[in-house]
């Protein structure tokens, strides 16, 4: 039986980056890039007006003849005369011999003659080429999280391509002759199985798509060739129940069989003691303990990290936050303790029921409040470590 | 010209709630629930095993006669002797008339019987019926966000549907004539379109589904019949770019045309105070500044807003949690200013560049700095509103 953080570093040394694909900008939210991007042009990519008004070469004169006009995607280069002005728009192109433009609630404007009643410096809202960013310049660095924000910035420099660490294809193994699926009469002696479909979910939030759910019955037979099905086909496997130390419990010997090389099984904590982590070439594998907040917790906290590592997350460790209790807290146990909690921006609140095998504190816990295994009184208003989970 | 505060309860007053669908659970994850769910069952269903080991009558002897085997998902309810004994694993049915569970551990077994080493206490190792949860007992309460615990626990219950407010269909318009699609060549004059795919990525990541884009023209026609489909068959009309007071902005003239009444237009902000709220029946516009960090600040601040009231959640109003800033900070706009920035769980930094027309700041910033208009002087180190953005 290891530690928490031990369990933690194991998980960061032995899980791998993804290989690196390339795919569509509009494609490629919450990806974290591959390779640091510079911008192939300047932005803005000519003299740009930063307002509706009028454009002019600054000079002693107050008063312009207007004889043309620059929209938005117009381009027209001619030479103006001193005393001549062009009606412009915002974005719009500001041809080469004229400097300065006045916005429009600036000027008076009769017949074809504009007059400034407050002249603008020099060189007043002319945005000029690459004032952005100029080509070659650093766009976006290696590692950065594509965010709505920077798909935006991509766009607009024409980029439609780039390198991201691709995504884990997960199998989930759900073991247990006692489930049933939600919808059909419960026998008795069986429940509704739930973990499977939990798991999916909670992978779908981290824009996890490839995603298969393997049900099987607890025979040794139908776990092994499952599992080296699985193996061989995806980058993470996760076995939900079945790896306690029952007679009847075949994931362990089934894991063995295929060459799995365990890395750790069972960890100092409360709930989900019996955690089991291993590896076969690429492919990572955790087999979850059965109770439904015993797997979700693991999930939350080793199959994340693993995750965060997977799809090139930097740092890979979890999340964690300062929170002031809300109860003084004694943890006897000797284990480390995930408790369902609710926190929002000073305090936290220790949720009632804490059973592993209860979903109800789950559905409504926003993270965990975490206590190591020798951290004893806890007192309240006390500073504590928080895992938000959502 | 209307304040930060008015705009955004002018928004909550006018959005109106989604209609109510049912869905799958399985398909059910960040919707709200639109009607509370009391539980069809008990759970558990049976009384149930917590742990590998063995049931028996809690009595006198030490010591039992192993007759049968109870597995997770077996039901025999056969009545036993007083010194007779099962093996039971975890989860699995416990007959009734045994009453305890000793932990495989706390037992040394000779051939079919069981000696225990250490003896439990009565009762021990048995979750009783609807200890979990009992029939008609509230599973989760109206209002609730979907998370991926609140569908494990449904699943359990074997509830398979759920009510909750259904998500907006939303029409984004782009508008102007200067704007070329990403992978084409770049005329003069010319710049790449990417507010259409920055506004349809940053709706995607609100997990909305339904998201059509419209390019046109700028040319009032073009404009006032893209708006009447568009306000016909969507339930939130984005247009972006094009209402400002310049000769060639068509959008609000189009607006009227199609009889959208004017909520508001211009904010007291930087970035973003060409900023226009409206409503046709029951269906919201908004056309936003065309800057494309001005687009994506009005985006969080008062799209979101809007999309939180028509999608359920509550409260409506945004997140704002409280942050220490790390520069003395003066706003001398008279403005509310929305500044990009990046905080962590003490701080909060002002990131360098604030350009409305420029994203690259964007891109790194998880938050704003939200300075009100009479926010004057800042002091390095005082709290400041951030508004999270991921």
């Amino acid at each position: 039986m290891i530690q928490v953080k031990e369990a933690l570093s194991i998980i960061a040394e032995n899980s791998c980056k993804m290989p690196v694909i390339k795919i569509k900008v509009s494609k490629s939210l919450g990806f974290i890039l591959a390779k640091t991007i510079y911008s192939p042009m300047d932005m803005p990519p000519f003299r740009q007006s930063a307002m509706d008004g009028y454009a002019f070469l600054h000079c002693e004169l107050q008063q312009f003849d207007v004889v043309s006009t620059s929209k938005a995607g117009d381009f027209s280069n001619s030479v103006f005369k001193k005393n001549e002005a062009i009606r412009i728009f915002t974005g719009a192109f500001v041809p080469d011999n004229l400097d300065t433009v006045v916005m429009q609630e600036h000027t008076t404007v009769k017949n074809k003659t504009v007059e400034i009643t407050k002249m603008p410096v020099r060189f007043a809202n002319v945005r000029n080429k690459g004032e952005q960013i100029k080509e070659a310049e650093l766009v976006l660095e290696k590692n950065t999280q594509i965010t709505p924000a920077a798909i935006g910035f991509l766009a607009c420099l024409g980029i439609t391509e780039i390198k991201v660490y691709s995504k884990p294809k997960v199998a989930i193994i759900a073991t247990g002759n006692e489930l049933v699926k939600a919808g059909k009469k419960l026998p008795m002696g069986k429940i509704y199985e739930s973990n499977s479909v939990m798991l999916k979910v909670a992978l779908k939030e981290l824009s996890i798509k490839k995603i298969k759910i393997f049900r099987i019955k607890d025979t040794l037979n139908a776990t092994k060739s499952v599992l080296k099905k699985c193996l061989s086909t995806y980058d993470l496997v996760l076995v939900s129940g079945g790896i306690s130390v029952g007679d009847y419990d075949f994931v362990k010997e089934a894991l063995e069989f295929n060459s799995v090389t365990q890395l750790f099984y069972t960890v100092n904590q409360k709930p989900g003691k019996p955690l089991y982590f291993g590896k076969k070439a690429q492919t990572i594998v955790f087999a979850l303990p059965g109770n439904p907040a015993s797997t979700l917790t693991s999930f939350y906290v080793y199959v994340v990290a693993a995750l965060n590592k997977m799809m090139g997350f930097q740092p890979v460790h979890l999340t964690e936050i300062k929170r002031k209790i809300n109860v003084d807290f004694e943890n006897t146990t000797g284990k480390a303790l995930f408790l369902k909690a609710f926190y929002d921006d000073k305090n936290v609140t220790i949720l009632e029921s804490q059973s592993s095998a209860m979903l109800n504190t789950f559905a409504v816990a926003n993270g965990f409040v975490y206590l190591a295994y020798d951290e004893v009184n806890i007192q309240k208003n006390q500073e504590v470590i928080v895992i938000p989970i959502h």
